[in-house]
């Protein structure tokens, strides 16, 4: 079984080194809570929760999976237990407001926790995890009280909630709903529709579930500018803001999939349920961005926590296993053979998953600091900044880190040979785990055009602007300094490419906008690696900087560099290909028709 | 649940027009059986036959799985019947020697054939898959008494073969195997020891199983020069050639797998299991590479099968699916939505998987012809011409259509966006079943060390030589030919550089080894990616002179130029990154030692 210990160390680097978050936390409104010893204290106790509580539950729950009795579902052994030692805790309101019933403590801190429990177990994680987007909704958007009735429980996490966005025939297009809200009594509307693909739309962790629901008006205009967002709790409260009556909402079936089996995926039929609008009328989607943003990032995050955990345990793997000898001779000449960890390509496979998971660990903790500014932060003008690059690096986040992560679990299982295929070692499980991740929350294709179409080029390329002049910023301060020009000088040109490049797609799109599309994907990889060559240079000058003031732990600060040195040498040139095929350009895209594409194979 | 349809329009302009097989045959010692003809009504009978058999068992077998009951292994329903229409319709013994009872038809039509198997169902395809590799090693290195005793039932199909190698402790380095043989009466040895990941290990399709296992003899040198080959069947063999007495050889327990779920994956346990010498003491090593080679391209034709197999559901599923308008405005009005096939990223991800599957089918096929030249062609010096080209394709073909392969399959599940997560949409299974072919039979480090270090550099480039060669005068022929300039350009530059990056390696390796295997996959992914330009360029020309020549087929023909032209544009540039992390050479993967490399997590 899989072993997970969080990585502390590392955490410490980048937050407290890297990123000075005790400076962040001293500045940010509230933050003062977060003083370093507070902060050390709560990620050592989240490390200990996830490796003791959460990690061991993986393996089985992803073998046992869930269960639907009576329109009841199971969760597997042991994870309402866990569930019920994670609201004990205090974990759930950790970065809620004390308004309701939270700690008050900064979100960053929480997605540090969030990377812990990706890592440990996944499917378990999406439990808690979908209550975080059902609070913020209702926390921007909710009535009083809707936030006096549903906020408290959420927080507190007696209850759990959901989001209910798909429908079997849109995923993405959301315009295309058809789930009705017909006004009854009051403020109640009676929804009736079917969702899909709702995680944790039903289970048996917690008493209440609360549904955020997008359904349409009697009086809706068509397509996504007639959505509303519904408030649909799984049991009524009653006047004393307990569960009472049963509402028209139940799970109707399970869906069989590639993992994250110890989560419910379910198809929630609304049969005239009971529910309650959350924001204006018609205003739906806006309100569902509001939960689709902070999930999004959620989603990256479990990306980085999957790498982390393939990496560990390849990482013992590598060591352990003795299999043929190094090609330079015998490194363990007392053992049968050497461990494969002396073999160059194990090693390319090993670098490879450490480089995703510390580099996407800088990403989202410099993304977490964004967050923390645009939702306490003081300054209007550097919260406006936060908004820009948040904006610009959400959609890099999720899918980014979900691709990379996707590729360093199958690093893991490749590392492991014919034994990564095999479930006892549960490496093959994060692979399953992760596919899912490109997938929810909008594909990679869906966040490559956020990036590119909404954010960059809707902007005439002033958001990502904000983005390439902090990196050249960095450039020039560090150009000189010694040993940094290794790193700073390809970042630096690569950070003048990504300009022109986004140049070139604009002038082409301003022909043809099917160009924004046919670039995306590779533009958004593009901009991934770049994005993480600059945290790794800053990495590196942090590095050095400890190194030349004297240090105990040199070797952690050498290791630190040799991992960047990896990263610029080998993962960075990718770049080249995506640079390549977004030049190329659109047409050899539209050039088959939708019939012709099939000529090979149809009669 | 998937279709599949054979690609049989593809498979003739591959076969026919491409690479000229009427020709090959017509001069192949043996080959004028396989008249064009014959070829159609078998790959047309052949793909009736995975369409209509093999491919509704395929979701089937793989949520039912195989059970072990009592040491007795079921496989999955309907798995036996279509088995036995397998052997009623003579297909095990189609390239098989008449001398054994085969229909002595050419290896590269069995090669074509494999695709569809693989396409339709990979699990099943491994029962009778490892039989081949078992009946190449009893005609290589058998007696003829061995040969009449099993060589007839494997080619007949009435029984399976198995190859054992692995051991819990060994997989690629079987120096280090365990299993000893114990000479006993006769020409009998006494064989005991366990074996782990045996394909069809047990099962109930044959009435036996004839298992190829390696061993130690008491007197064996240490490592890999001290392992044997023996033939153990299940049952022995009574004086009529019947299934006789039960051997003792049998199996201990089934692996739970990522995928290819209803193929049985056996630990196999040897109790002084009766078995007999295959070729000479402790040359088994030699014997079993035999197998292995030709192992090796099945598992890359398995890559290329499933590639198709996921390209054709998710062009089925992009023509169907209505999701968002076009950037360029509405393609379909008259619908609430256009379908996905309209927008640039979903053709992206059609194209990545069309070229991959196109190009691995030529790969594949251009292969096939050396190897019937090897098995069968008359002039030696052809013939040596062809063991060397097939050597050095073997690791390509392996490794570069498997991780294309799995690229594609996760494609497809990309375009099916959540849906492709769902087991009943059939796409997630093509991922999981295409995980196992980058790691069996060596995995993707393996094949690139194989084909960099022992093929290439072994022989100081001579035998890449013999390739880049026949690309050049290919290059040079076209240079000059209408409309071949955009693509003999680039490959020509490539393919100079090819020769120039291994003269690199070669030089860096000379000071160190280690520079081999911090090269090697990287080398092998380029070596892949220039190997399909020239043959997508060939494509191009063949393309070209159909159209000019006037052909009732110009969309085939125009489709088959645009997809080259998509690789060359899109994927061909990912040779930039390879080349860069070649020329970074090894130090920054050998700069950390084993105990840094986790002080990001360890206490």
């Amino acid at each position: 079984m899989p072993d997970y210990q969080a990585p502390l160390r590392d955490l410490r680097f980048v937050m407290d080194e890297l990123l000075d978050y005790p400076a962040h936390y001293a500045r940010l409104p509230g933050g003062e809570e977060a003083d370093p010893e507070v902060v050390a204290a709560i990620l050592e106790e989240g490390g200990r929760f996830a490796r003791e509580v959460l990690a061991p539950l993986n393996l089985s729950g992803d073998q046992e999976g869930c269960r639907l009795e009576g329109g009841e579902v199971k969760a597997p052994k042991g994870f309402k237990e866990a569930y019920r030692q994670y609201v004990d805790g205090g974990w759930p309101g950790l970065a809620a407001d004390p308004a309701h019933g939270g700690q008050g403590l900064p979100h960053s801190l929480a997605m540090a926790l969030n990377e812990m429990i990706a890592s440990a177990n996944l499917a378990w994680g999406m439990y808690p995890g979908l209550s975080h987007g059902a609070a913020d909704a209702l926390r921007h958007h909710g009535t009083d009280d809707q936030k006096a009735t549903y906020l408290a429980k959420l927080v507190e996490g007696v209850w759990t909630g959901t989001m209910c966005l798909t429908e079997p025939h849109c995923g993405t297009d959301l315009g295309l709903i058809k789930t009705r809200a017909v006004p009854t009594d009051g403020d109640a509307y009676e929804i009736s529709g079917t969702k899909i693909f709702i995680s944790a739309g039903e289970h048996d962790l917690a008493e209440n579930i609360v549904h955020l629901v997008l359904a349409k008006l009697p009086d809706a205009p068509e397509g996504s500018r007639g959505i509303s967002l519904f408030v649909v709790p799984k049991y009524l409260p009653d006047e004393a803001g307990r569960p009472g009556e049963r509402n028209g909402v139940s799970c109707g079936a399970l869906e069989h999939k590639m993992g994250i089996h110890g989560n419910a995926t379910c198809v929630m039929n609304f049969d005239g349920a009971r529910g309650f609008l959350v924001g204006a009328p018609h205003k739906g989607l806006a309100c569902m961005f509001t939960m689709m943003n902070a999930a999004r990032i959620g989603v990256g995050i479990q990306g980085l926590g999957l790498a982390e955990t393939g990496f560990q345990n390849a990482l013992t793997y590598a060591r352990d296993r003795l299999q043929m000898r190094s090609l330079a001779g015998a490194k363990a000449a007392d053992k049968p053979a050497d461990p494969i960890i002396v073999h160059p390509d194990v090693r390319r496979m090993l670098l490879t998953q450490k480089a995703f998971a510390e580099g996407g660990r800088m990403l989202v903790l410099y993304t977490a600091q964004l967050v923390d500014v645009v939702e306490q932060g003081g300054d209007p003008a550097e919260r406006e900044r936060a908004e820009t690059l948040l904006g610009l690096l959400t959609p890099i986040v999720k899918a980014f880190l979900t691709e990379t992560g996707f590729e360093a679990t199958n690093e893991a299982v490749q590392v492991f040979g014919g034994h990564g295929y095999i479930q006892e070692w549960g490496m093959e499980q994060l692979v399953r785990d992760a596919r899912i991740t490109r997938l929810y929350e909008g594909t990679t294709g869906i966040q490559a055009l956020d990036l590119l179409g909404r954010k960059i080029l809707t902007s005439q390329g002033e958001t990502l602007k904000v983005f390439t002049k902090e990196i050249h910023k960095f450039c020039q301060a560090e150009q000189a300094t010694p040993g940094m020009a290794e790193f700073v000088r390809p970042l630096a040109k690569l950070n003048a490419e990504w300009g022109e490049l986004t140049m070139g797609v604009g002038m082409k799109a301003m022909n043809d906008r099917e160009e924004v599309g046919a670039a995306s994907v590779d533009y958004l990889m593009y901009a991934g690696y770049v994005t993480l060559a600059y945290l790794f240079a800053r990495a590196v000058r942090q590095a050095r900087a400890a190194l030349e003031a004297g240090t105990g732990e040199a070797a952690f600060y050498r290791t630190k560099i040799a991992t960047a040195r990896f990263y610029f040498e080998r993962l960075l040139p990718r770049t080249r290909g995506h640079r390549q095929a977004i030049e190329a350009g659109g047409d050899s895209l539209m050039a088959i028709s939708a019939d012709d594409f099939g000529l090979g194979f149809e009669p």
